[in-house]
């Protein structure tokens, strides 16, 4: 649906684009490359600042533009679940997930450097975290095996991906699903029209 | 994801049918034409039903496969909201929405009429229900406007569609994401299971 907003997607994640895509929002991508292991313990905490080093890192490129960087982690309990390292990792994190219900966190940042002279704000920032909750079905480890057998899972925060094949390891969400999918496209909008 | 079995999808939905090839189960289409007026009143009886006569309608001409019926409503209070006549109906199903919570439920029949003789019984049926409850934001007049502008609402029951622009009028859902676009994957991948 139109915005008129000049928007940069800060990152190279398909899920995010095709979820702007289908919303029919306009924009353009700059992937972000950061490191993300920033020592943080806390999910919100972490998500809400890799979304905006994401976002910072391309910002100059794109002044006068609104700049979107986003970063999704899986919790289970105390333990953020980031992507598989390996197989066996995957295989790990699967069947920890498996039968519990996990949290689904996505820090977003939205990010405009100027290009005016002061007095106007050098920069404007709306960061913002999205929290769901997912219920994964009992899954026997032969399933688990084939799921990996697929290569879905390593590219991904926890080791699945929703909105695809992993489908079918998911019970229930109670919260925003394009949350889990890796943009709260929802909260998203609406902080994009109060950013303008 | 592979699995052993002969499937015939009868539906024309678009949204059912991008549901099933993203998981990877090998399908053919043969969309059922179907009376949906059936005078029902109790949701989870009408799609129940519904999702019975779609696959009934094709499945004589598929003997020994698997037909896959399904039918999705949107409930509010005691209303079933169906697909809008009209774009004045589609703005008074969405300002009703607005701000509230309704039910969202699926029926699904999975049908094999046997090619064996007797003793093998002449059909194998499974019907079964699916309901996710979802919350939308408050929506202003003009956002309505704009997106029944976009053409999407008019082929939907409920008038929005989850997946693409509707997306950004969902505050949270509770239950199946995949049951409210049309078709609860995780259930109707074990209930094949369980019918091979």
């Amino acid at each position: 649906m139109y915005m008129n907003i000049e928007l940069v997607l800060a990152s190279n994640s398909i899920r995010r684009r095709e979820i702007l895509e289908r919303t029919g929002i306009d924009f353009s991508l700059d992937a972000a490359d950061i490191d993300e292991n920033l020592g943080i313990d806390d999910p919100e905490e972490l998500v809400r600042e890799l979304s905006y080093r994401k976002a910072a890192s391309v910002a100059p490129k794109h002044r006068g533009k609104a700049v979107l960087g986003a970063d999704t982690i899986v919790v289970l309990g105390k333990d953020i679940l980031g992507k598989p390292k390996d197989e066996e990792d995957a295989f790990q994190m699967l069947s920890k997930l498996s039968g519990n219900t996990h949290k689904v966190y996505t820090g977003v940042t939205i990010l405009k450097l100027q290009d005016k002279e002061p007095p106007v704000p050098e920069e404007l920032r709306d960061t913002f975290c999205c929290m769901s909750e997912v219920t994964m079905y009992e899954l026997e480890p032969e399933l688990i095996r084939s799921y990996i057998a697929t290569g879905e899972p390593m590219d991904k925060a926890g080791s699945y991906g929703i909105q695809d094949i992993g489908a079918i390891l998911i019970k229930e969400i109670r919260g925003s699903y394009h949350n889990v999918v890796g943009l709260p496209i929802g909260e998203v909008w609406r902080h994009l029209k109060e950013f303008l």
